[in-house]
């Protein structure tokens, strides 16, 4: 199974890492990166990575959208938004990290249910798309086939919980264990929540 | 001042991108991505990311050396070595992850100093240098200018001590909160040690 890594310009480092890191330790899966065209995306911490078109994921994937500074300025590409929902649709898994959420509701996939996102954005983030049941205290939350997480670090615990429910708790057991990560298991009340 | 993150063929991700999140936190810190001759460098985890030469640095900034299956290869290569040990003379501060650790020593910055690193490979790691003082126990390590994590997530806490002792408690705990990472502050007895 594939794991696209949908990137744009000043997304949040670790809010793709954490993850990343996380699901390439799972031996079925393969990770690309993408963006709206494909090419070189960049960010504020110095990062030029080679992307792969969104447009061309293959279908059944997982795909994991991370948050930014960068998302305020993405949610308002009309022609992000919509690959991003075909993404989205296509796909048989999506997670989010921090304001990836904001993206993610915006595609419609959240409409109904409840979702987390990070909490010093969370006004900004629940008042782009109110017909989702925000979660103000969740470290992660699973939705139907979405996974939504709380600010940057979470997005680890997320894609933890994440292996948990899809490949097992032996995995992801081992998986924090190499990564010598002190894992939260909860992912309700988490102390940053407001 | 400057961050220069040492990268080379298949390091670990995180342990490159945890101390990276946390050091782009600081304002008067810029991050760069350096390897041996610049130009591009990957990873098992598919990342293909721009660097510039890692002989083209200035004095007196952070060297970042990550961890990865890539390391037991690039420790036999003498020139990566002589430019590693280059580089880590004229920088103010070193820090390595995981497996990184492994090649800092054989800069000989680290002999005669405690040391760690990750708990899998410790063995491995210690064996390359028997003039450090490798320590089985520690979740991060301080010894003069150098710091040096345990594995993978590790870096993120290290990163986190390395802020409060140069930049103070007060921006540790400013970025801790903004990444919504629950912070490890003690960097001894790991519940990783072996």
């Amino acid at each position: 199974m594939d794991v696209y890594v949908v990137l744009y310009k000043n997304f949040t480092s670790l809010d793709a890492f954490g993850p990343v890191e996380v699901l390439s330790r799972i031996e079925e899966l393969r990770i690309k990166f993408v963006s709206l065209y494909g090419g070189k995306v960049t960010n504020t911490q110095s990062l030029q990575i080679e992307t792969a078109p969104l447009t061309a994921i293959r279908r059944d994937g997982i795909l994991v959208v991370p948050g930014g500074f960068g998302s305020r300025e993405v949610i308002k590409d009309e022609t992000f938004i919509k690959a991003l929902t075909e993404a989205g649709e296509k796909s048989r898994y999506v997670l989010s990290v921090c304001t990836g959420a904001a993206l993610v509701a915006q595609t419609g996939l959240l409409d109904g249910c409840k979702a987390t996102t990070n909490k010093k954005a969370f006004s900004w983030v629940a008042g782009q798309r109110s017909s989702v049941k925000w979660d103000k205290e969740a470290r992660w939350v699973s939705a139907g086939k979405c996974y939504t997480s709380a600010g940057v670090s979470a997005g680890i615990d997320m894609a933890l919980g994440f292996v948990q429910d899809v490949f097992g708790a032996d995995q992801a057991e081992r998986i924090s264990t190499e990564m010598e990560y002190h894992r939260h298991r909860t992912a309700v009340n988490d102390s940053f929540g407001v």
